[in-house]
């Protein structure tokens, strides 16, 4: 079939709204109507040229709210009419990773999501007769993609899907990392590193989590009236303390916050969210992706006096078993997403919505098909 | 009074036997005879220079078995003839690391305890008219020392002073990373880097913990035959391995461990023993002390992908709580520690202690007094 959508054709350059054609659905796979898509820092990591991984001409996007328009043979438990959740990190149920506990990576189809392919090494995108890498294994810029059933959370079909989009990746990420990864208790002290959609939900997942303080980090002020009103207490701007931040944040806690978060991916802050908990217990959990080599440090004291390091990935939540509550939440008022889209817009004004990030204009911009 | 004690008059010169005066134990404080004093890697590390806290000259020694000789005003729980342990880290039961259940790192005395005072900033010992100071709190390098009573385990008189002193240390920093920090599940996989006393103790710890599979790595192959009857399954010599030792044991498990301990001070080891773990779920614990200034470093995906990186210092053990039941263990046969002690001296031939243990010949020598 044909349809319209956003093709990246290099590294540092717009988006272009082409028609394509989309291949039917294989085994296993589900053809989606792309109802509304979310604009993440990732995609513009992936565009910045800075991601190893990222191939080119590709489709980005990867927070897509979206319905099922037909299914691949062997699909099991999806037909027509869903309203589902693309996942770039699938639940297959039966890998070691499905199994334990203690992780949400499933690595069923690792080898090919995250080099632009569907699970059977072949593409289904083409544009003008090129074919066209998939991206973290959704392309939700798209009219129409093809994603496998073992990646789709189906989700109350009551929820608008040009908010729960979002659900697919920032807010869930920010709100599981604090639940799921953390564990933050109630009475907590909580700093959170850079309030956009990622870290804003952090602090959403610290009211969540009954938190007693939360500390939102930006240096961009103008960010502070949302986060004040998801429930942060307190407000730094890096740039207004002399020095070492995490010695301030330290001054200010009475010793250093419980648990800290970095929403940024910066290496350096990493380290500042790290030395700034407490010592004997505090938390630290690595959200942002920093660029290709980059590395963290710190002095190695600081983890034997009891601070703990940690990262997550999607907030550590299995996608299809626990999204589908994380829309419930949404639902009944417990997750706040409507203030969270700034920016609503069509296809055609795509490269807007990356303007509108890189400037710290908007939290998030939705495209609305 | 006077007694014989191996002076540190300072850094990378050996220990000089020599009379100096104790004065008596002031409010809170007690007098001990020391029996018997294990000989670790911290008073190599402090005797080296390399330690910024160390103060010379000084009277080094903190895995002490102890009875009490006298008690100062105000000691509410002790009495002359008692048998302790010292505790470089105390337990005063009142600060907010003694309330949370999460830390041992009771910060009453800390800023004396590391800066060589007592907690009234004065010293207890003279040499030929000149101060010394105290060590770690400790300083069971000396017939008698003494040491404020929240820094006292009161232990099991039955137990053998010259065996369980080593639980003033190594042994309960060991099994405690294991146990208390890294708490190691039934079955999981584990990797032990560096197997002196800290290590061999890990060793232990893991087979308490009914851990499945057992790594032991050291670039000595003489330390195996006392890690294998300790409980260990597998035997890794770095020296042996083309490339990476981390991607090597992730080879050789499947995709990593699930527990891994740095048990040396080596932070380029540190670095392995965090990439060795399994993706998802694998948890590092640094136990090694290493030289100022020294850096862990790392991709910070490395934790994004699930691991976590913590570390321990005493094993996380509450040491008036908790070591009278190490004790009892030990007693009990549970913890082994007669193996351990691979030489045995007076006080007079410490220096060869210090020799012993750099040449790797022994895993703790013990001063009996």
């Amino acid at each position: 079939m044909k349809c319209r959508a956003a093709v990246a054709w290099e590294a540092k350059k717009p988006l272009v709204i082409e028609e394509i054609d989309v291949e039917k659905p294989r085994e296993g796979e589900v053809l989606l109507r792309v109802v509304a898509s979310g604009v993440c820092h990732t995609d513009a990591f992936t565009l910045s040229g800075d991601d190893p991984e990222g191939a080119f001409p590709c489709i980005l996007g990867h927070e897509g709210g979206c319905i099922v328009e037909e299914c691949g043979p062997g699909v099991k438990n999806l037909k027509p009419g869903d309203h589902v959740i693309p996942l770039y990190i699938p639940e297959c149920g039966e890998c070691e990773y499905c199994h334990s506990t203690k992780s949400n990576l499933c690595q069923s189809i690792a080898s090919t999501v995250w080099t632009g392919y569907m699970p059977d090494h072949t593409r289904r995108f083409t544009c003008k007769g090129q074919p066209i890498y998939h991206y973290m294994g959704c392309s939700t810029f798209s009219e129409y993609t093809v994603v496998p059933e073992i990646a789709l959370a189906k989700i109350n079909p009551a929820a608008p899907l040009d908010k729960v989009c979002l659900l697919g990746c920032g807010v869930t990420t920010g709100i599981g990392a604090v639940l799921n990864t953390a564990k933050v208790e109630p009475g907590s002290t909580v700093a959170v590193f850079g309030l956009g959609g990622i870290g804003l939900s952090c602090i959403q997942g610290a009211v969540m989590a009954k938190a007693g303080r939360i500390i939102a980090i930006d240096i961009n002020p103008s960010k502070w009236a949302m986060a004040q009103a998801l429930g942060a207490t307190d407000f730094v701007n890096p740039k207004d303390v002399n020095g070492s931040i995490s010695e301030y944040i330290k001054e200010i806690t009475n010793g250093g916050v419980d648990y800290s978060f970095e929403c940024i991916g910066n290496v350096h802050v990493m380290r500042d969210a790290l030395e700034c908990t407490h010592m004997g217990w505090g938390v630290s959990t690595v959200i942002g992706v920093a660029g290709a080599g980059q590395e963290i440090a710190t002095r190695p004291f600081n983890l034997v006096v009891g601070r703990t390091w940690k990262g997550s990935a999607f907030g550590g939540v299995k996608g299809r078993t626990e999204l589908p509550g994380y829309v419930e939440r949404y639902l009944s008022g417990e997750i706040e997403l409507d203030s969270m889209v700034t920016h609503t817009m069509p296809l055609d004004d795509i490269n807007r919505a990356f303007d509108l990030m890189h400037s710290g204009e908007s939290i998030r911009s939705v495209i609305v098909f």
